[in-house]
């Protein structure tokens, strides 16, 4: 039984949490972030698989792999610490040490993370300001978790948390979390920046194995525009005060917290693409009848990075035709006669594409469908047996908009 | 020697085409293109790797491989024939048998493709009128060449043609071509519509070698969306007219035919690219210093397909990272710390990044470079001698508009 609850990464016990002005390079809005655990957490991460790591992230590797347990998260918007080499490291460093010396923790304990644009240094002076802010500001309270939420946003246009419970041996454990978008939204591996806490007692062994087995139907099932982003980082931090029986192994309390990992990700993933850059619809491309699982999820994917298939739904238009093109480059095989392609939202559902042909379907509802802010991609490839689910964005003016102008 | 002259495909000697108006979907412009050789024609062809394949692919594919030999080619735009089913594939059938009884040659020596909408069928008697007007209309003039330039034309802006003259064992030789792109670009074993026509003698083995290997540095490397079209066709057509020995093995002539391939496919590669859908600028990805050819080639395509340098090369914003980010995607490996960028035009060129660190530039250089119509991006990986090139460009509001309604 996993249930939604308020908050986002302040939900679980012992997690405190601050969003303040750095001034890094925004102006007049909070883009420095400060998660904090009272007790010492086991850590797990994923990360970018592209080649171009921006230092946070090869800080945060080393110490989600080396440190015995971290205990806070700096977090900061704006400037991404990507390619700045050794200056940018050193900068990792710093914060990691400010950040320790003001929480009375071992600088090994701090992890880091950034956010915004490649290429340029971070401001050291700004962000051991920010640092001593947000030391100053940490609170225990879901105000200060929505804080948080709202500092690490780029060009989201709203804040992304939820929290939820689930019961392990008869202890309520809350698991929450925390990610932000919106453009250069393709992860692999993993997902731009995202953060979860939890107060469940878990190894460091099964807290691993719970997020990478996750996040390949989770994070790396969503792209706004296929650029694979050299920050992409999901952490998350297990503190273990809920009290529950320590998880060391598979079995019930194992599901159940992966059950709840699920439910968090999933929200946070959807929420992700819906806010899209640009975003006007939220785009799931769900494929049934697949003959594995791997395939399955290369054909969801493949709809869901179709520019063309992106454009037409913003247009409203029922163009199924780049929906099969797409599902035809994916790499997977199949007949195309016999799939079965169907449009459906809360408006309902319409069958448009079957027996190798277009079916006859009434373009005024299609029209309808295509209007709401959730439009499903049915495929049904009557090959077997395995699903997967994609979800992904169309492709606006305001895309182009952003994206042509987003330095300045 | 190889020299560029006037004219598309009935450059060559005993080529014939012809372009008209048939309404098929468009009104009131030419969407029906003929090409018709006086002498029958060894015939090689590429075509799209995409699981779902139009009915005239298939159709093709099968007369390429089975036929002796090759006389013809209908075209028409507006509807792709693509997901068509049965019916589709009657429809090429028929196409070939009318436009063989009205030239008097046989229906296995006509091929058929087509671009445009996905999923609707051909009609089949304005098809037929179609194929009467272009049987009436052949000619062999270059103006017949240009009609059939653009009555291949969807979204394209501009008709996309070029020929080449080269000399054989002291035959003057003339190769011609003609393509359309301009959205569902993203080629991958070949492209988009493209016909090739060449007076040479070549062996049909030799002729096919040719344009294998001239693909993947030519058509192969360009992307307008990365959308793999089910309709991608490149076709080549050699009448033997020009009487020179036949070119049955590698050698000199081959080597001569083989360079003036590359030119014509080159030249079109680049206007495609240059006139995808709601472009303004050609962005030319140069990958030099790489260790190997597929390396080389995977870099330059990833700095093409990113959604994100396009649409900052379309803000004229040097963006860097985000160039930075797609070759650390691409699949090769390298050092990010040794790579030379630059930027580059007929306005000059500038390092942006170097070190591992960006490169003390001028804005304002850089937005002049970024301002002009053609614009080179310039990778060095430093690891070894390979290079390769791919073609692509920026990412507008018009794009997203022409896609937004494209079937309306």
């Amino acid at each position: 039984m996993v249930k939604q609850i308020e908050g986002g990464v302040t939900a679980a016990k012992g997690f405190w949490a601050a969003g303040v002005e750095a001034g890094i390079k925004y102006k007049n809005r909070r883009d420095m972030a400060l998660v904090y655990s009272e007790a010492p957490c086991r850590a797990a991460g994923t990360f970018t698989s592209n080649v171009v790591k921006a230092a946070p992230v090869l800080w945060d590797k080393k110490i989600v792999e080396e440190s015995p347990y971290v205990q806070a998260v700096v977090v900061n918007s704006g400037i991404a610490n990507a390619c700045t080499g050794k200056q940018g490291m050193d900068c990792c460093e710093a914060e990691s040490r400010w950040a320790g010396e003001l929480l009375g923790i071992p600088a090994e304990a701090v992890l880091t993370a950034s956010t915004g644009v490649i290429g340029m240094q971070l401001p050291l002076d700004k962000m051991k300001e920010g640092i001593k802010k947000l030391a100053a500001a940490k609170a225990d309270g879901l105000e200060a978790g929505l804080d948080a939420a709202k500092a690490i946003m780029t060009t989201d246009t709203v804040p992304k948390q939820i929290a939820v419970e689930m019961t392990l041996g008869g202890r309520i454990v809350t698991l929450g979390g925390m990610c932000k978008g919106s453009g250069m939204i393709h992860p692999n591996m993993c997902t731009m920046l995202g953060f979860l806490t939890t107060d469940a007692c878990i190894s460091k062994e099964m807290l691993g194995k719970a997020l990478r087995e996750d996040v390949v139907d989770s994070f790396n099932m969503i792209s706004v525009d296929g650029d694979t982003s050299t920050n992409d980082t999901l952490l998350i931090m297990a503190n273990g005060l809920a009290g529950n029986e320590e998880i060391v192994s598979e079995g019930e309390d194992y599901d159940v917290f992966r059950e709840a990992l699920h439910v968090v990700t999933t929200y946070l993933a959807r929420k992700m693409a819906g806010d899209g850059e640009g975003a006007t619809a939220l785009i799931e491309a769900r494929v049934v009848g697949a003959a594995n699982k791997e395939e399955a999820r290369l054909l969801a994917k493949s709809v869901i990075c179709s520019s063309l298939t992106k454009a037409a739904v913003f247009g409203h238009d029922a163009n199924f035709g780049r929906i099969l093109c797409a599902l035809g480059y994916s790499g997977a095989k199949f007949d195309p006669e016999k799939v079965d392609l169907y449009f459906q939202s809360e408006s309902g559902r319409i069958h448009i594409f079957g027996e190798g042909t277009a079916r006859d379907f009434s373009e005024e509802e299609a029209t309808k469908i295509l209007s709401d802010p959730e439009v499903t991609i049915l495929a049904d490839m009557h090959r077997g047996d395995a699903q997967a689910i994609a979800w992904g964005c169309d492709l606006s003016y305001d895309y182009v908009k952003i994206n042509a102008d987003y330095r300045s």
